[in-house]
């Protein structure tokens, strides 16, 4: 995608409404304010159910503006599932470099990633609905892979640190763990920023709670 | 769909194969043979995605065999999530009528509707992804927010008990311990009875123990 109309303001809101800069015609965006359009179309539509004339049409460009701006549905793909795989590791890493035991690093990894989904949503929706049916789709296929088993070796690191229990497989245990994050896609909505802290409290409490159980038992 | 080659064995083995009946052409299913096609095809493509030419394509009958046989993907997605939400809502009511304690009930009702979930997995899937873009999609939605409020509600009557913890929203918990047993639908792959039971058995586990937790606090 190149620049649109020179536009390249990063602030943008937190209430998912894509950033239109200015009033009337012609329709003028941020790039980021275009991808989350783009992107709340992927996820309303389905990404193999939006034409590129679906996304032209929504943004208010005619189709031949559309199309100068960017180079196509895999790209705009692309930049999305991106922009949320960049971020979920991101906080990985934050998370593993911050340090502490194993079960705090564990911890903190439920928590960012549940902030970052929250954060992230639209993008973190579309790449959860990814199913590998192109290059692009693969490659971040391969990358959400790639972080759920750097998630899966901090559940069996507080594992075999005795600090979480050991009855339930720890890959079994990740995926459940991260599945219910993940399902959080399905129902949230932004708007209400108490809901984006119970939510996060939430999830940290019943999973840790649920992992800390039975501890006593399995050493 | 009407029926199809007279046969109505309702034998389905667990592989997740659709049943094909006979060797060599014309192809011959069970109803429930073509209708779990069908679905496999849905669930690979997305609903949106799959035409009726693929539909019949993969089923092995000629197009206008096939559309002799079925009305119409409408149909088919129709018969598709009912099966699942009459499994899920069979299973509540029994789970209800066998009583218990309020948390012996919720544990069963997260139990069982993990055990449906993984025997009718390609109905349940599919039905995880109905977005409510059509009048079938729509009513199954609504379906779905009914067997959702239930299960809000068994979440509730144990709170009420004292049974299980009160710090964290009633409906806010069910959603995240139900959104973990629908995010197995993403990565279970039938063919192992082992895996079946010790994922019931984790899902249950982490669940229950985490609702558990902090109760005394919470009284």
């Amino acid at each position: 995608m190149s620049t649109v109309s020179g536009q390249q303001t990063e602030t943008e809101a937190d209430a998912g409404v894509p950033q239109r800069v200015g009033r009337g015609r012609p329709a003028r965006y941020t790039r980021e304010g275009l991808l989350e359009l783009v992107v709340g179309v992927f996820n309303e539509r389905g990404y193999e159910g939006a034409s590129m004339e679906d996304l032209a049409k929504a943004s208010g460009f005619t189709k031949s503006t559309f199309y100068h701006h960017v180079s196509g549905k895999e790209e705009l793909l692309r930049m999305a599932v991106n922009r949320a795989l960049d971020a979920l590791s991101a906080a990985l890493d934050q998370t593993v470099a911050s340090g502490g035991s194993p079960v705090d690093v564990l911890e903190n990894a439920i928590r960012r990633t549940t902030e970052v989904l929250l954060a992230e949503l639209p993008y973190v929706t579309l790449l959860l609905r990814v199913r590998g049916n192109t290059d692009i789709e693969r490659e971040a296929l391969a990358r959400r892979r790639g972080i759920d088993t750097r998630l899966a070796a901090l559940v069996k690191a507080a594992v075999d640190a005795g600090e979480i229990r050991s009855d339930i497989d720890p890959r079994l245990v990740s995926r459940l763990l991260f599945g219910m994050v993940n399902s959080i896609t399905e129902w949230y909505r932004p708007g209400t920023r108490n809901l984006k802290k119970s939510t996060v409290d939430a999830v940290v409490g019943l999973a840790l709670e649920g992992l800390k159980a039975n501890r006593s038992s399995a050493q």
